[in-house]
């Protein structure tokens, strides 16, 4: 069979590079689970109905069918899940009688849309999820949490410089209806084409399709143009001489958010900041609260890599109403176009710590006791593939980015031998207690400076 | 939205049991990795020519097609991986200028096939494979080692006890070489069938199907009914009268296997047994050395819940050709059943191990504070939602499963308390040093006497 070619829009990872992605995964996961956050995995189809959205269907969704079925019975009902909300909403009604509320869950897996492939959009890509969901009720106090431990989280990860930008669907409707637009779910449908449109051509938007006067037009972006992250958000709003309930309690929300968020934003040493943004709206209709958006340095042009909210009705089974926050983070999205800039990099693209170098294939099975007594001491090992020289067992290691070689003794009596093949430096060892330095014991993440000639995309 | 069913086929397990999946791939990743062997996920879909084996499409895959597509380009030529063999296969033609050989890669993703489920089998289901693949030749003593791997990684579980039992195609074929049988590869796939069909059926279709006489029929089931684990096998074999010399290196072979294993599984203490069973042959014709199905006592229904071998060709691209061994473990077929029976469980379904009790809804951020100081310690908890009366809060932990509640201090001078509500007894505890058992700080797998009357399936 011939080569095979790369398939645009689902990207593979070669090993050293799967390597920062399991990393990156591992470390959000354990930083969601000190967090209480239940780790679940739904299956990758969901019936065509549940993928609807108010009942119109995106039309970037894989759809299955067998093979060989029937023409008569060529669907199956199945399409592939585009994001992880919508199986986990399904996932929550279906289970609802076996789960604690408030239920915290995790979810780290690939999502599919048929669209076109771009730097940062795939056709698959990995998303992580954190959301909470109550029954009935959630108090307010959740979107503090999520906001919280998505700050720790990525503050984690060696990524460039993160910004979450939050605002707050209260705080926008309000303002809209202490104003009196008269249609303001139109008014925010049009302030969120901001990153897309002038603000000139918004305006008129805000005109027609929202009904607001010149002048209303006017204030709603003057509102939107405020970016603060600390306590004068109040003061800007307010000095738009705007007064409304649903704005108060936004307005009240985005501040504890900031707030609630300060210590955790300052432990991360600058890697995350967290500040009001009123021009995030987020397109989806179904928020009602805290809105987010993520975006990291150097890389706008991705536009946001996470983000996520309040939404007062994540599912509903007809008697019970299940509310929810959460946030998302795009793992594919983030990863790939760093990996690809060499921003990031595997500190190489196997486990293994050692190589066990064999004297000739009858002492095959001493190396592999050999190994296996590092092994049992926690150090990734593997033996060399064949009795070559020595010198050319060692450049076996090197091309693989194994960092250590070992020396069985070749009497016994002697000593067994390690050698760092970085610095040359070879010693007595005992794989009863030798053990590599922490950094070396598995892959890392390296953070490279790029070559520039190389940064192509 | 009316409440979902499960769909057929696609199970999805609740978080406790969840836990359990993820720490058994944990473990097997850790294993995997000790041993040299590096992680990679292929993409879910492969082109349907690549899915083909020898020009004919199994009938269960699942294609994709663009919900909104034109009818005139419906299909995306896509099929979702119904192994990882195939996805494997490819990505080393693809990437075999990146990778260095032999390559060792593991690889835990889910696979789909549109096939009637049953216990066991699903059209969803996680596999966990490991496979060493060469360059143009891949040496003998790769078999031994991934058979090694598996044992130990499958031997670090708490499964009921496993047994692997392998053969050698060589060996099976040698004989029949040597005994004079026409066609050698019907008569393989007809010995095959012993597990389905009475010894005597299968000895007509011997007749009918390879052209065997009665006589040769007979000794080919003789050979099919050794089982051995030492080397007896080697007399056994040779009392048949049959010398060949495909037969004779199949054997050495089959004995090197068994050999290799021995202190390996004199480690699992019982969990995992390795023997020769000479009528495992594996019906896909790719394999050409060992093979190997692995059983699960108590399962013997589920038919096996992993198996493997020696292919020649894994891959070729028509200059190279890339031989590779390797093992297949059903990670669904085996967990979803034992979970289902209540052999296994998740000790809870939240990774916390504290509930910190909150006092009022003032004191929160006290509460906040004093769970980031337990997590940065890496001890998982969560807040209580609501300052509810404390034998609430216990209650609430209760339900999860959390072990420990925390009570921090009423009062500046006071100390605080931790609560195990297992036990009641309730101490000072101070949140820089005080730590949970080892066994309560993450969900563990238990394995309860199942209770007869739910084990119904």
């Amino acid at each position: 069979m011939a080569k095979p070619t790369p398939l645009s829009g689902f990207p593979e990872l070669l090993p050293a590079a799967r390597a920062v992605e399991r990393e990156v995964i591992d470390t959000l996961s354990r930083t969601f689970e000190l967090h209480g956050f239940a780790n679940i995995e739904t299956r990758v189809v969901e019936p065509l109905d549940r993928l609807a959205k108010g009942g119109e269907i995106d039309k970037e969704i894989y759809v299955l069918r067998r093979l060989q079925a029937d023409e008569s019975a060529d669907d199956t009902g199945l399409g592939m899940h585009f994001d992880l909300t919508v199986p986990f909403a399904r996932y929550v009604l279906e289970n609802a009688g076996h789960l604690e509320f408030p239920f915290r869950r995790f979810q780290i897996q690939p999502a599919w849309r048929g669209e076109r492939p771009q730097e940062g959009r795939y056709r698959q890509f990995t998303q992580a999820d954190i959301d909470v969901v109550g029954k009935d009720e959630l108090p307010f106090h959740h979107d503090v949490e999520v906001m919280r431990v998505m700050v720790q989280a990525l503050g984690g990860l060696p990524l460039p410089p993160l910004s979450f930008q939050v605002n707050n669907r209260k705080l926008i409707q309000g303002f809209y209806l202490g104003l009196g637009i008269p249609d303001v779910t139109a008014a925010i449908r049009q302030i969120d084409k901001l990153d897309k449109l002038p603000a000139e051509t918004v305006a008129d938007l805000l005109v027609e399709h929202a009904g607001a006067t010149a002048d209303q037009a006017g204030r709603c972006l003057e509102l939107a143009t405020i970016r603060v992250a600390d306590h004068t958000l109040v003061e800007r709003v307010q000095a738009l001489g705007v007064t409304d309930d649903l704005l108060s309690r936004g307005l009240a929300e985005l501040s504890s958010v900031l707030d609630g968020c300060a210590d955790a934003v300052t432990a991360t040493d600058g890697r995350v900041t967290v500040e009001a943004n009123l021009r995030i709206a987020r397109g989806l209709d179904y928020y009602t609260g805290t809105v987010v958006e993520i975006f990291m340095e150097g890389y706008e042009r991705l536009k946001s890599v996470g983000g996520g909210g309040r939404y007062d009705a994540l599912a509903d089974d007809g008697r019970t109403t299940y509310p929810g926050v959460g946030i998302s983070f795009g793992v594919s999205r983030t990863l790939i176009p760093l990996l690809a800039d060499g921003v990031l990099a595997g500190s190489r693209a196997v486990p293994s710590a050692v190589l066990v170098a064999l004297a000739d294939e009858e002492s095959r099975p001493v190396s592999e006791r050999l190994a296996d007594r590092l092994r049992a001491r926690g150090i990734p090992c593997e033996v060399a593939p064949a009795p070559q020289k020595y010198g050319r067992q060692i450049r076996y290691a090197e091309r693989r980015g194994i960092p250590f070689v070992w020396f069985p003794a070749a009497q016994p009596g002697q000593s067994d031998e390690v050698k760092d093949i970085r610095s040359g430096d070879q010693v007595e060892a005992d794989a009863a207690s030798w053990a590599p330095p922490e950094d070396d014991l598995r892959p890392t993440i390296v953070t490279p400076t790029p070559d520039p000639q190389e940064k192509t995309q």
